[in-house]
């Protein structure tokens, strides 16, 4: 697992001409940062006498972004994987006819695959926005800049995912596969952009 | 140095209420993420006959990324000693006249100090974002949306950096001072913005 390693290890990897890990773990990974930025927010207001009326709230709100936090380092290594079982697809003879139509039909299968893994890392991106505007909306003010961070990331992450996914659609000739995923694509990266604009201005708003 | 430690750790102490590592910090690695990606698409093009005419340019531009990755990396640390020498500074004695003047004079200081890093990512970025833009007119078509990936977390991390600058301006009272650095992050948000645009346009136009 690519997040029980070192940062620099990852970096180092990322810079490489190594295969993988490629952009698909680079969004995933600064989502995860973002998510984790909305669980400061909310741990620094546990426990909090002058934010006692928001205590359940707020405890609803760390379960959440530590459990999308998870989501997304998982998605971190499971972009490497897909992207394994794709380049393994693609050097798989074709000689024969026969060969030719299994090798095509693995190709599609596996770009299927290899879709849905950024297209997961936008949706799950999309989560980080929303609770970001929850811990800007009713956090500790001291820590709003960090809600303004993760929101951010989140916005970055989704459009950095659909990118992704864009790749993918050009090899995959089930068009109502693609037309269904690139409209959920754009839906979520319009949600995801209001959300940050809306998060950014009250954060600039508290900051005074 | 947080860089040297697991990607696992860094996540688990943002999202805790540990004073560090912050906003900050995290604006700087998904920054250096974004700079990484910058590297991966010129070594993809190192050496393929297809981009003979620009081996000369990717070899500047791989230097220029991993130079700009080191000082990002090296900016993940830096946040969190700054942070260190404000908090210090507001934990100083104010009972006597005299020590609540040195109290303020050392909060000012460390005040200005800790703009100057989120400041200094803002810079960082924004080369990020200009060396995206080359990595995506020259580099390995191929690798076209890691260039894109690297351009959106660049903007993100110039964004992110600016509200950490923001944080500190309410603070000092130096308003030479703060009305300098808040035109100059509003230059740099601009113009890395334009060239996100420019290039996230140049990548979904290559992915055709």
């Amino acid at each position: 697992m690519y997040v029980e390693g070192r940062i620099i290890d990852f970096l180092d990897r990322l810079a490489s001409s190594a295969p993988e890990p490629g952009g698909g773990s680079a969004s995933a990974l600064a989502a995860a940062i973002g998510a984790a930025l909305v669980s400061m927010v909310a741990n620094l207001t546990t426990g909090k006498e002058k934010y006692a009326d928001v205590q359940d709230r707020i405890e609803d709100l760390v379960g959440r972004s530590e459990a999308v936090r998870a989501a997304l380092q998982d998605l971190v290594q499971k972009d490497t994987e897909v992207y394994g079982v794709l380049a393994g697809a693609f050097k798989m003879p074709r000689e024969t006819d026969e060969e030719k139509e299994k090798r095509n039909d693995a190709i599609q299968a596996a770009c299927k695959e290899a879709t849905m893994v950024p297209y997961a890392i936008a949706e799950q991106c999309l989560t980080v926005a929303e609770l970001s505007e929850v811990a800007a909306d009713i956090g500790n003010v001291n820590a709003v800049s960090d809600a303004g961070v993760a929101a951010l990331l989140a916005d970055a992450g989704a459009q950095c995912a659909a990118l992704n996914v864009k790749i993918n659609l050009g090899t995959i000739r089930d068009s109502a596969f693609n037309e269904e995923k690139w409209s959920g694509i754009q839906d979520i990266l319009s949600r995801a952009s209001e959300l940050k604009d809306r998060v950014v201005k009250v954060t600039y708003e508290k900051l005074g």
